[in-house]
């Protein structure tokens, strides 16, 4: 099963990260963690990585709604949004597919506040 | 399927995140993000929420070889660890079971690694 919804996008590092915050923003997403690990694995174990960012995004009427389904939902949340170094103005965007990342949740209602975070993340990935 | 480990602990809410964090370091685990949702519940919505934090936990080892499995597993990254209040004193501490969270990525290598890193989640949680 696809797990992301991705799209490949010609644009530098940053330019990329500014897009998909923005396009994130149009539809209702904050982003409420940046992670990047190119740094983090140079500090950590001094390997060279690609620039490869994850940004946690979170539309906080539908985190609320999930978390009044289920409890410990929050061990998915946010859902991530990854942008990644192809080629020099080549940058890969994916974002999480919730119903894919929380298909072990045995919760119908989640389910369908999951299939509607998905509309919207293809939305923004649509919108790039 | 249950997609976490959990535990509840007597302690009251910033012992219990610092015991988390200790014993996640223990293992290995660096917190890369603190997402604070009840902070966030009252910014956005203000809506009044009980104590509950999402701390995004990474083993850099762990997913340097996740990342070179699966370049968009990072739309999966880092492992979620909440605490939230459910007395006074008494907190329960949940982290993501990776294999439920990966279920749908189709790769055997990246399940492996799931696996190793649930082992060690595992021990975190049995070790509060």
């Amino acid at each position: 099963m696809k797990y992301y919804i991705n799209k490949t996008i010609s644009a530098n590092f940053d330019q990329a990260v500014e897009l998909v915050t923005e396009a994130l923003k149009e539809e209702g997403f904050g982003v409420l963690s940046e992670i990047n690990i190119q740094q983090k694995l140079k500090e950590k174990l001094d390997v060279n990585f690609r620039k490869y960012i994850i940004l946690g995004a979170c539309n906080p009427l539908n985190a609320h709604k999930a978390l009044q389904q289920e409890d410990k939902i929050g061990t998915m949340l946010p859902c991530n949004v990854i942008v990644q170094e192809i080629g020099e103005t080549q940058m890969e965007v994916a974002a999480v597919d919730p119903t894919a990342s929380m298909m072990a949740v045995d919760n119908k209602e989640l389910a369908d506040i999951a299939g509607e975070i998905k509309t919207k993340l293809e939305r923004v990935i649509a919108s790039l």
